[in-house]
């Protein structure tokens, strides 16, 4: 059985975009750096699989993602005047300016649900990060292009624990203020069960801000990214993000696996009749092709049962 | 973070039973097979974790399953004393006999929802199976005993494809109707999604059958596993069955991960505030002791997360 039986589930939505970040917040994580043209390769598979939406990579200093250290070169090689959408992720001003030069269109900024992430991750209080954010959307708008927000940590931080639901509201209503066209509120750690993951959805709701301008980043490092997904789903969020392969890991628990696999997504909407335009085969292909030059077996089930792959890691 | 944050989802139960199949369907799947001591002190952990269904073994020709070969040394070394129920597999008339003459009081048969895998697994056809099934499951009885009954591919057959719901809602009722207390539905080569997994009980709930006669068995193959529990959650279904680590495999894809790992289960449930009295800590410690005895790194998010294992598989 190479695709699941389709049976619809009542109250889910007819089709759903996946944000695939496998380039991105995947190959950021993990420990071999790979070539440019691997990586342009890799973009242009998860595009010929039906993806519509593939971030292409981070323009951050090198100091802090060696492994996207070629950002600039890679973007020179994508072509950002189709309808398939790239977007970037830029920390600063300076980032964005560097990405503008080189043609993209579309950004991703990313912001923290709590101080002491905002401190470590971004180097700067919540305050201080979010007026940095609100300057380079303000730049991106200004130049008519878009800007989607990431909130990190909005289900549990490693230092603060628990998250209040009001800090990851009100930086969700800000970035949306400065004109971020959607918010992806991401599970950095993996915690979140599906009770959270309503709640939270109902809250943003509570304060006027509906499925349509979110989306949903779960990583699976605690086994809950699909389950959570379906509990979204169910809020009616349309937009998912998730990586080829289940490509990344968590700079936070050594041992764990990244982000949730787009081919274990791809089998439950498949199987739940929700279109997604992506061609299973063909991005199974493409993980297992990327496993070979990673040399690590890919963190999705699916590749896993329906590819021939390697019994152990190398 | 050690624990899941606790937020409440609508309409899910308030407590659930993990049916813990390690020992058993996660042990029978392994390529090692560990010495006899080594389950006793690996039921007794489980046990210790407060796991109060623990399926001890199968009696059952060695020939079929070296990997429990040992099962008659192992029930003596069992207390079925005691409150925990330690239910054991027995494929005919035998080896119910054989159980029994060691203290057995608990048992499970399994039926198939389909032809294919009837004459494959149980080497006769369904018929012929169900007819064999039930001179067990009377001579159980006729003890004063109870039986579970499994039915094994009930959302999909690597032979068949799709399996009617009919086909499996019948298995079902004629095994309730035989005596066994309970009907564990297997998802045997985990390809089932949500929606499957609510039409198939709201099938059994027109037929008569609610989830309180009802278990959910789901392996993790197609990363599907945690997402589908929920979805029986919302069904009403209590009894879940999963396997500490996530032991075990698919004999149909040699790479594939096996059943739903019962860390990642009691995390989804913590998290939900649904009640198990399982100790996450005692149980990961369980897992991480047994990964050491079989040479290879767990298949639960939970354990990796949280566990001091090895990088890669060895």
């Amino acid at each position: 059985m190479r695709r699941p039986e389709v049976v619809r589930e009542p109250g889910l939505p007819d089709s759903v975009t996946i944000y695939e970040v496998g380039a991105r917040d995947g190959l950021q994580n993990e420990s071999a750096t790979l070539p440019t043209a691997v990586k342009v390769e890799f973009i242009a598979r998860l595009v010929d699989a039906g993806l519509t939406v593939v971030e292409a990579t981070s323009v951050v200093h090198p100091k802090w993602v060696p492994q996207l250290a070629d950002a600039e070169q890679l973007l020179d090689l994508i072509d950002f005047a189709g309808d398939i959408r790239y977007p970037v992720l830029v920390p600063n001003e300076r980032g964005l300016e560097r990405a503008l030069a080189h043609g993209v269109r579309d950004f991703a900024v990313v912001a923290s649900a709590t101080e002491t992430f905002a401190r470590k991750n971004l180097n700067r209080s919540m305050a201080g990060s979010m007026e940095m954010i609100g300057a380079v959307v303000q730049r991106a708008l200004d130049a008519g292009l878009a800007v989607r927000g990431y909130v990190s940590m909005c289900f549990g931080d490693p230092w603060e624990g628990a998250v209040p639901v009001e800090q990851v509201v009100g930086v969700g209503r800000q970035l949306l203020g400065m004109g971020c066209y959607e918010i992806s509120l991401g599970d950095t750690i993996g915690v979140a069960t599906a009770g959270q993951v309503t709640s939270l959805l109902g809250s943003f709701g509570a304060a006027g801000i509906g499925p349509d301008q979110l989306a949903v980043h779960f990583h699976n490092t605690y086994g809950q990214a699909l389950a959570n997904t379906l509990a979204a789903l169910r809020r009616g969020v349309t937009v998912i993000d998730s990586s080829a392969g289940g490509l990344g890991g968590c700079p936070y628990a050594k041992n764990a696996t990244g982000n949730l696999a787009t081919e274990d997504l791809v089998w439950m909407l498949d199987g739940l009749g929700i279109r997604t335009g992506v061609d299973l085969d063909k991005l199974i292909d493409t993980s297992l092709w990327m496993a070979t030059h990673l040399g690590k077996r890919p963190a999705s089930g699916v590749v896993r049962a329906l590819g021939s792959v390697p019994e152990r890691d190398v």
